[in-house]
């Protein structure tokens, strides 16, 4: 079996390690195809933390209490950064990662892509997934404000997704192309899961990617989609600013509306809710989604595993 | 009173360290010209090993017991790149040293030169000295051995000298230009210095800048080296090897020779040997050098400002 998971960083990771438990014991081949949105250059250094949040989850050296980063981490260069004036003194690299920054960005300056970058890199651990970025291109989200257009991580990381969002660039997403292995993948797989990342400059920013997005519409596989909105909340982070910049409320229907139906032009074939939303259930599959309501939040790798179990159940129901 | 030292890392920034004591409370101007062809590319981040040991050394937070580095150094980011199996595992890149590298890197990768760089970099601290790499350019020191040619690092770290050196390229030096001020500080100089640094590797990398010796060799002040070789022995450091490779002998005497006078086509007007090598002192004034024994430890800025002392004793004499 080859399941595809579209995902962001730290919500995704934890959705994979779900993933992972699931099909544990398995010869199943999962495969993420990672937003790179968030991507920067900071002081010479190629930053991913979406690909770097994903790995720490599944290699178990996250901050599980910090709920980002490496466990055990410590900031000495970043303070010496501030010290010279340099960077974002607002965003701080730990040193655990800043290693993981530093071997990235030794592989893209000998010329290898960001996808065979991170193959080496994630050799180091045994993940259980293969991790693939969306693009090897420098597709970098802007959001769009009243006091100019910054970069994703100004935005969500200095200001707190608090100056508000008018709309966001996928910036250079029309002229990129797939990284190596992500339309091979999708086209492959036996399943195609929707992490319950931020659909707007998580799961979007991969939509973006010439190829994609028809690659995922003319996939074989059934494609579900795991809402990142409980209750009318975000489960975690600050999705709610970014789908009220593109004018989707914050629930788990609209969530499923603007993803929209296979069959009517849209990526999915079904939707989860969770069960406090079991009553949009209707109004999803009213626009052609396949919709179920299950307990969504993922408290550890086994109950988050029963969210794939869910997922896989109403992939296989006649449509 | 404007003073120019021609220097290396460590030992230079001792010397400095003495320069800098003697003229304290002067107006007097000091600039070190520095050597770069230590400096390398590693893991992506630009490293200058000889103008961060003189900058930690001059700003007082460099490793007094170890002899080099930072006080209080802490090697995380390098474990983490050993674990990822990148850099070189017999170079470790100290946490905050990296902070520098980073920097520096930083400013490279914005266009700036090595020199606008350092002006930055050493900004964070008062000095009291300008710090003027040789050039702007890429110039790194290559060891030619019977095993291959090998980065001057490889060789002196890696290998602790221990493979017989055969001769030294500064590769790119005939393709470079002086590092901007790097003329004029030594038109402008009322004394220049060489400072005990390894002749082979520190002093004459410099030297191989196109336009470097010119200067030197017809500049006003009077040029004064200080001899890195008491008693037949390098104070510090593994200069023996280098200075076999170029058929010198390693002698207080030799090496002044090697310089040459200004007079017959080098670049001494005087040579400053230590007290227990008064014996070659006329083998020296032979040459058309001046030269005066006095003692040569620079156990501390105090003892090292009496050799600056000396220095401009003996420039002051009549040739």
């Amino acid at each position: 079996m080859k399941v595809v998971v579209l995902s962001g960083g730290v919500g995704g990771g934890r959705f994979l390690l779900g993933v992972r438990e699931y099909f544990g014991g398995t010869d199943a081949e999962i495969t993420a195809i990672v937003n790179v949105g968030d991507d920067m250059w900071l002081t010479g250094v190629r930053i991913a933390p979406d690909l770097d949040s994903i790995m720490y989850s599944l290699a178990g050296v996250n901050d599980t209490e910090r709920g980002w980063g490496r466990a055990g981490e410590s900031e000495r260069v970043s303070a010496e950064l501030r010290a010279y004036g340099v960077g974002w003194p607002w965003f701080t690299l730990g040193d655990l990662d800043l290693g993981t920054h530093l071997t990235r960005t030794h592989y893209l300056r000998e010329g290898l892509g960001l996808a065979e970058a991170t193959r080496r890199i994630t050799a180091r651990w045994p993940l259980g997934v293969t991790l693939l970025p969306a693009t090897d291109a420098e597709v970098e989200t802007q959001v769009v404000t009243a006091e100019g257009i910054m970069h994703f991580q100004e935005w969500w990381t200095r200001h707190r997704a608090a100056i508000p969002a008018l709309g966001f660039e996928y910036r250079g997403a029309p002229d990129s192309q797939p990284a190596p292995g992500v339309l091979e993948a999708i086209a492959g797989a036996d399943l195609i899961l929707i992490a319950p990342s931020n659909p707007v400059v998580s799961i979007a920013p991969i939509l973006a990617i010439p190829g994609v997005r028809e690659a995922i519409r003319g996939a074989s596989a059934p494609v579900v989609g795991i809402s990142p909105i409980i209750a009318g909340a975000v489960v975690r982070g600050m999705a709610e600013a970014c789908l009220t910049a593109i004018g989707v409320e914050t629930s788990a229907s609209a969530v499923a509306l603007h993803y929209g139906s296979r069959a009517s032009g849209g990526i999915l074939d079904a939707w989860l809710v969770d069960s406090v939303d079991a009553g949009v259930v209707d109004v999803i599959e009213g626009a052609g989604i396949r919709a179920v309501a299950v307990p969504l939040w993922m408290t550890d790798p086994a109950t988050t595993a029963e969210i794939v179990r869910a997922a896989i159940a109403v992939a296989a129901e006649p449509v």
